[in-house]
């Protein structure tokens, strides 16, 4: 692969939007990315329709290069081309004889992005070297890169700060990277510390006086991340680097999506393929999901918050016209407008999902016992936003007038075994009722909640052979109150699936095994209502 | 009080940091502000010395009404002066007779900010009525109030949009509020959908044509509301409208804390008085405690990541000089700088952290061994960014050459039993080692996590009566792996405290309680070195 490197100009390689959430988004505090986790994120960025995809920096961390040896193995990517990061020689140190760069030629990319150093402050501290030793390390590294077959982008760390203190040789800087044949030089606001009228001031300096073609990477230290990026594309940079859901170390770095939303919808530029947009909203939450963080919710654009309106004032003039109230139309950037009532379980939000899921509940006794019923619950800590297939068993209940369930527990018990050999064991017993019978069955796992439910679905699978196709397959904890150590309490929400669709159940308990054994009594009676079958059967 | 209403410029008149976290903020999503909260919220702003606090819409809302009452008799502020909102009196209606304005003038502050519609469409469309009432209704409504002693501030909102659509009448707009006697004319991006350079372009534009004062109000749909705010700064605005931690409807406010310390840091105004600024940090979370919401980790400046280093090759410059990686002293701001250890920092973050632990590892294959041992478990799911104890004790055992603990786990159980009449009981069981004596300890608790604590604590507390100072103050649990059903990796962070200080540590297993069991045993070990004992004693 070294040599017929394909070259060819992707979708948008007039403006490139190169993303470096696996490299620098990676570095955000909280952040630990497994290399399955950063191959799942890979193909989300590729489907939004990114133009590179920094990967991360071979050589210099194990598990960045298992990344690129498993990209070539399983990664087709449709439009993004794979960058590997690395550094700029070694001083002193013949380019062909450094090991770092070595690496990053290993990692078979058909772009590498190499960082250096435009500040001379931080070649003499950090680095250690000569000014001019530096611009060798950078010409020598392009064009050995070069004589690879690989396009070449340059980062200029600490750019702006560099040309405040010493301009001359900052852009000394990019002029070597450029005369050395790389393709883009970006320069870089690592520290964040700059406002948009600076950036647009030194970009459009180093576009007319180095004729390179300049890319911008900003952090977000001063909150204007976004508009520090907007501002060098103002000022003629060609390549913007961002990160998903504006992911990086320390604050962040610019968020790939407001960017690119505000290039296309209000720059009118068309920087990612024809319907990418549309799927921002569902790729900005799955990528959170990947990297275990919750969405965050008043993000620009794509948060779940973004277009939700609680104001009076706004409410009354949205029933004239919903554009007054908001920017741009929710549904190209795939979010959608949600009106707030002011207490989340007011009757008109459990009407419309009443209507939503197919209840009449035209009742309004009915409706009322519903909302008294849901405040009730969610002040123990319950949630049912994220938890609609429980929100739907309440609701059949207060329609039936009583309990919808196929099994009734009578009993359990779990045993968690830590023995003197340092092995494990789990063990779960079940004592539950179903169609008339007492059953009791034990289950093993590899932990109490896995061991109850085995216990559970060996003893329910007799009786309903429907179970066998329902699989959970996501758990997650929350522990609701904090500041009290081991005693707060837990809330669970399990998802669980029959191979065509997946529903969410929820439980709250003082006991991590007694929430979850609710959330898993909603999961299969749910499920077993999905399969056809009725309580009365 | 309405006929002497101090009217001698403020500290900060000049230029205007007007806060609206009590009006605008309370907008957000999730916020519900009570009357006693209000008061809280704005004690801290004048503490922090914002020259305005606009406290709500007397009359709109009772709540609101309320405050204004309460912070007569009990609110005494040293830099701000209180701000009643309201709108402009109703079409067809003498200003005199208008119930609303009245109640503005009911609440007895000395500046009142009014809300006129300086877009045509809105006029029309929303008000219902004509361009040239919309006029007459700022002109009357600014001149009453201002007869009445108050100053006057006009919120003109949707300005932007407006000019855009029918610019004169949008000037129209700004001319009558200033004739009328309006000491500041407020351009508002009530969609947020602007971007720096047009709210740089119109805002020059207004200046130069009205004559008025000119300030800004910015929502962050975009991602870029301090931006635009300091946009506006630059073509000639004096007047910043935020809240606090951007707070807001939708996506949020521009968010007063990263506009006054690029205003104060960057800029070079004095916007607050002496010495306020270094307590931006502590009144950000203050004000997220009492609205109830998590301080946001990564806000710029005041954000707990916001000084947090990660990256290795940033660690090797930081070692050099900490100015290098941050684009401010953060002591400046009231936060600090922060080494996070991670599998991506090198052997110069493990030095540095080290060194904050007051360990000395001038020992190279030492501090190579920490790096090496700390990769190997963060693979395996632990994260010691938010686990400083259990980084601490994998440092000390490293130093020391082996285990450095007070005593050893032979085996435990937990058993959990729900029982027929839907009683639980969790008990527990563990064999330890302690000063070479084998002990035998059971505990009951409200989980098997609390069971196996108490059970630990019970056994260990004869040998060690320092532990009864020894408090676990917060439990959280996070699932690493998701779509495996129950079969996932579990992480489990604990957080103790003897009432001095706090220290957090952490354990990764299959299974939840084993998880658990390791952050006690670093947990309960971790404060027993800190009460002074060593393992040899």
């Amino acid at each position: 692969m070294t040599t017929d490197v394909p070259d060819t100009p992707g979708p948008s390689d007039a403006f490139h939007v190169f993303d470096t959430t696996l490299r620098d988004g990676a570095q955000r505090e909280g952040i630990n990315l497994t290399v399955a986790d950063k191959l799942t994120i890979a193909r989300h960025l590729d489907d939004f329709g990114v133009g590179f995809i920094e990967g991360g920096w071979p050589g210099a961390n194990p598990r960045d290069t298992e990344f690129f040896q498993r990209a070539r193995a399983e990664l087709t990517l449709r439009h993004a081309r794979l960058v590997a990061f690395g550094s700029t020689r070694k001083a002193g140190v013949a380019v062909e004889d450094d090991a770092q760069v070595r690496a990053l030629l290993d990692a078979e990319s058909p772009v590498v992005c190499l960082v250096a150093k435009a500040h001379d402050r931080h070649v003499n501290l950090a680095l250690r070297t000569t000014l001019e030793e530096n611009l060798a390390m950078v010409s020598d590294t392009v064009a050995h890169l070069r004589a690879h077959g690989r396009r070449v982008f340059v980062d200029c760390e600490h750019f702006f700060d560099g040309y405040a203190a010493n301009p001359g040789y900052a852009l000394d800087v990019v002029r070597a990277a450029h005369g050395a044949g790389a393709e883009v030089v970006v320069l870089c606001d690592t520290n964040g510390g700059m406002l948009p009228a600076q950036v647009q001031a030194v970009v459009r300096t180093v576009v007319a006086d180095t004729g390179a073609r300049i890319g911008i990477h900003a952090q977000d230290d001063s909150g204007c991340a976004v508009a520090n990026t907007l501002a060098a594309v103002d000022a003629g940079a060609t390549h913007v680097q961002c990160t998903a859901n504006g992911y990086g170390e320390r604050v962040g770095n610019a968020n790939l999506f407001p960017v690119v939303a505000a290039l296309e919808l209000k720059y009118g530029k068309r920087v990612l393929p024809a319907g990418a947009l549309t799927e921002m909203t569902r790729i900005s939450h799955a990528i959170a999901e990947v990297v275990n963080l919750a969405p965050a919710t008043h993000q620009p654009y794509v948060g779940v918050s973004a277009f939700a309106h609680k104001a009076g004032l706004h409410a009354s003039a949205i029933k004239v016209d919903p554009d007054l109230y908001q920017h741009i139309d929710p549904e190209l950037v795939g979010n959608s407008m949600r009106m707030l009532v002011s207490d989340m379980a007011g009757r008109a939000s459990v009407e419309l999902k009443g209507k939503e899921l197919g209840y009449d509940l035209g009742d309004r006794d009915l409706v009322g016992r519903v909302v008294e019923l849901v405040k009730e619950r969610e002040l123990k800590g319950f949630t049912y936003e994220a938890a609609d297939a429980s929100f739907e068993l309440l609701l059949r209940e207060a329609v039936h007038g009583g309990p919808q369930r196929f099994f009734r527990l009578e009993s359990w018990r779990t045993i968690t075994d830590q023995r003197a050999d340092g092995t494990l064991d789990n063990e779960a017993t079940v004592r539950i009722w179903a169609k008339g019978e007492r059953i009791l069955a034990s289950g093993e796992g590899n932990g109490p909640v896995n061991a109850l439910d085995r216990a559970l679905r060996t003893g329910l699978e007799r009786t309903f052979p429907e179970l066998a196709r329902i699989q959970l397959v996501d758990y997650k904890v929350r522990i609701l109150e904090g500041r009290h150590g081991t005693q707060s309490t837990t809330r669970v929400l399990i998802t669980s699936g029959d191979g065509t669709t997946e529903w969410s159940t929820v439980g709250v308990a003082d006991n991590v095994i007694a929430a979850s054994w609710q959330a898993l009594d909603d999961a299969y009676t749910y499920g077993l209502l999905r399969a056809g079958l009725r309580p009365s059967d």
